[in-house]
């Protein structure tokens, strides 16, 4: 196949956003952030964002954990589920650079649990504990699933309480929005984040996130945290030049609901084939019990990750290049290898029925 | 009351020790551990625990820490029970200071459960997971447990079968040893352990831990990873002085073996009273469920820690100079509280009964 | 002016360049290095290179910092000269991510001085010192010059002889092949380096730079250590395929020779103006001692560096796309700047003469 | 010889000291600094040195780490001179703690040379540039040299004009006292000295260093820092006995005092021998060029230092229990020494003449 579902970064990049890039290549233009194209990207997110400070860096990794050593100050941990992406898929880069623990929350639906983080409020002004300074929440999760602008409000307020800021690992927060049909702003200057991480890579960018500062202060001197952590583009003009083309005419949204109706979509024809769907479809990811005996060749048919062996369960992530039809060549394959091997599934039904 | 059962480290320093301290005293001597006493020091260590590496270090979680970064190389985590100090109760200080992420397992009685620790090796040879090359158990656990060699042996070889080194906070080994009626080498060398943090400070010293390396590899050139990691005491004598002090005549054994006595004596008073005691008493910690409103009276009468307010646990350690006489004294104080407070305990019958 | 002399990152992308990256953006790849494109790029660097292991990262200060990252061990230290960009340019990037002291060494011309160095001999061993296990140079220096094989190879033989290794900063490595008219091999493997930082971002890529180990025992488990340190990048053919661009037809000799030729064009003209010019002109940069009462409005012309308050010198580095006719208009400006303020130069004579 | 010159941290602990830990030794108290010997030492430090707050740590390297990672914020550099401590002999310590790099600027006599520091300033600001927002200076220099009261206001106004703090290590801060007649407090608080490292080490204790801030916002949320790093010490009423020992009664004044006296002897001694002293004898230490014929045979008789083989120039410390005596027998085996080997010293005649 041509597409997989693998990741959103299995993708290339967005065609609009790649007129961008070429747009952006003429002549010489003042590095490190300096040129106009920056500085016309930077008043996008104000319009979009309200009143923030904006920068620009390589990637996902290097975005969540720079807004972490943006927040860190004197903290010595980290609060956050125990599914997030900095805990489970960063190979330790969270505490690699900034040198704080990570503190894994139980969660539920890959969402934060404020009644388990309740727990380590006792390590709040205790002497040898970790002392968490910081939540971390990840929109969309990595489970697939949302949080409502109340849910987000309400860990927003758990953190205020506790003398905690909040992070947001928003590098599916087009999905997110897209999915409940609210704006960016709504999900995360509204809802009181001070720092989020806001996604290009996985929706088409060639390259280039964005770390958007809710709370401004905390963008102090981050210009040279930047630099001293290895993410400072010299030819900015390429990243910013992307996030316009990402950011206007509402690009982010179209790919993200395009993506999101994919997830939906085979979600239903998984169901159809009798396959069980284990995740609240709501953004770009299904994941689904792909019966084991199949998941090898199906891999070597499209590639996919079979996320969690115990629970059987295979990732499904859609691109903004995900069309109907490539998920109907991936479904009616997966009929024949099922038929072909007689698989039966969770309904005591042959697949093929 | 002059003693309290606060914690090990609330005790001051055992004549014996202050007696080797005061010897120590005499004239000049080379800095940095090139001193006779130092030399002989290491010859007692490798006396008792085989072919073996030692430097001393000044406290706890220097040792701990320090272990780790020798062990180090190019991992990026260390699991450990959710329970171990290294998680709960450094500040952060091993991802601070080694740059490793915590991989915390749940855990049983304090101890390290394989079967719980399964689920993370599939995080063995990710590019993006935290892959643990070490696995970090304390002994006796800070639950008071203590495990056996047949357990050690266990963890190691499923450590060696992963790929993973073995580390043992030994902070009361002492206790464990004396617990187990074994000697500090058969729960440590023999049992494929990889480096030991041997306490002091905790059995009577002023200050002073050390690190024992069975695997020499990793001691290449950890006089330069102490100095850098801020522990490496000038006058090192005086560290090493204590060490003969704790090692010779089995000092380490007599001021062990009664901690753990006076700890089974204050269980069985405790019980005696109704006190639920809620671990299994092996070494010179004590777990019970003071009734809630005892405890504040209890700790200005003579301090202790509420270790787990959920569970309503209050936490008894046993120094190396606890005397029947504090125990009893304790008991009686208590039982007076709870008689002038009416509280019934678990048995539905007041304590006083 | 549409062309610059401020830095060869202040222009854009080699069209054809722009042309691979459009190419490579053809459907789906698998992500993190796993994609063909990934894979023809390395075999290309090895075709020129030798036996190498190479990784790509994202830019300039994230190559040299994962470089010295991998050739840590435990080392405490880095030589480098006093004029080095690790030294001088990456806001402490070094220390701040690999924990290790730079120790700079007075320089001439801008190079490794082996005679001031052996200062720094006598901490080999010491307990106390900063030691160095690493050599850091650049190739060409910051300062436009540029090292011969011969060189190389003493300060190669250098760190042999002193267990050290050798790093070499390649920012401009393709300007000074140019300038030696000898491949990047002779200069590299060679003379013994043994890990490079091949630039790419100022020879006219987007973004994206190579580390060549040719030490590949430095390069075991790098994968993770790229990943933890930031610079991984998921969708990789988009680096891989401008290297490629780079490599094929030797783009990159074509356009280091045409930045170097360049730097010869602008000193002969400045120094017919009569100007000086500081430096020995080997690759693309020019120091020149630009009048200070003409340094603003020509800045305003035509952005460049003051390099050198004190010394009086600015800095004119050419790009690859830089023509002569660019320098031409540069220098008439001057002219006339120079000669609207009557600034008389060095000859004593008037500089419009 | 029982004594030597090799170092202050050669010599054991004052018999004073010792009194004071056994004294100490009394009962249990509770750990990590709520003990009465520590509220009371720190009583005594705000009579000494004004409204401060002090904190208590292990060794020399860990004060002047912690000091810095203290007043660190985002700084990203170090400026301190080339003899400094931090520079020459702390293994890399602070970079590797703090993550700082450190720029070291050409001293004179040790000091601090504000002229020489005046180039950096122009890496204020500048997004590349490692930003120094620490000046480190050190009060006796590891020179032997003393910085008088309006030198060290010269540098703190300095540092205050250009944004940044200071840093006094002050591992000999009682033999400058001494030597300049004046009080702590007159060479710290009154000349603007932000953070303090007050050493105890090596003025007769067994261990312990106090961290003493003047800026007293930097000692937010210290009480973590330290334990995070590694120099919290659970049984910590021994370092404060130690040190109401050192600052009742002026004993480090004594101290300090007898050892400066010593180093004037010495120097008396081995001018009227014809060995040239090469450093302004202020404070307890003494450069000498011993004849390097000389040296290894006087080592053997009682060891010290060949501080610099370039300039032939070997180091002689003086401890508090130094006595003349001590000093005749040495000179006296010197001119031994010379005269066997009819050593012939800078004034052409023989030294025995």
């Amino acid at each position: 196949m041509e597409r997989t579902f693998a990741s959103d970064n299995f993708s290339g990049v967005d065609p609009k956003i790649m007129e961008k890039l070429m747009e952006a290549n003429q002549g010489h233009a003042f590095a490190y952030g300096m040129d106009p194209l920056t500085i016309k990207a930077k008043e996008k997110f104000k319009e979009i964002f309200g009143d923030v400070e904006v920068f620009f860096v390589f990637n996902g990794t290097g975005c969540n954990v720079l807004a972490l050593e943006a927040m860190k100050g004197r903290a010595t941990c980290v609060l956050c589920p125990d599914t997030a992406h900095i805990f489970q898929d960063e190979a330790g880069a969270p505490s690699k650079i900034t040198g704080m623990q990570l503190l894994p929350v139980p969660s539920e639906d890959g969402k934060f649990s404020i009644k388990a983080a309740e727990k380590f409020l006792s390590f709040k002004g205790a002497i040898h504990k970790p002392e968490a300074h910081i939540i971390s929440i990840t929109q969309a999760t990595e489970l697939g699933t949302v949080y409502t602008p109340a849910e987000i409000k309400n860990i927003s307020a758990f953190a205020k309480r506790n003398n905690m800021l909040l992070h947001m690992d928003g590098t599916r927060l087009s999905n997110a929005a897209a999915a409940l049909g609210c704006s960016l702003k709504e999900m995360t200057a509204d809802c009181g984040v001070d720092v989020l991480s806001f996604g290009g890579t996985k929706n088409g960018l060639m390259f280039g996130e964005a770390i958007v500062f809710f709370n401004k202060e905390l963008a102090k001197d981050f210009f040279r945290l930047r630099k001293q952590n290895l993410q400072l583009h010299s030819k900015m003009r390429f990243i910013s030049a992307q996030y316009l083309g990402l950011l206007e005419d509402n690009l982010w949204h179209t790919n993200a609901s395009k993506a999101n109706s994919m997830a939906k979509y085979l979600k239903k024809k998984l169901v159809n084939l009798g396959v069980e769907v284990t995740n609240d479809v709501m953004a770009n990811i299904v994941f689904a019990k792909i019966p084991m005996d199949a998941v090898e060749e199906m891999q070597e048919f499209s590639y996919f990750y079979l996320w969690n062996e115990y629970k059987k369960e295979s990732r499904f992530v859609m691109s903004f290049d995900i069309t109907e039809e490539d998920i109907d060549i991936f479904v009616d394959k997966l009929e024949d290898v099922l038929k072909k091997q007689s698989i039966y599934l969770s309904e005591g039904t042959c697949c093929a029925s």
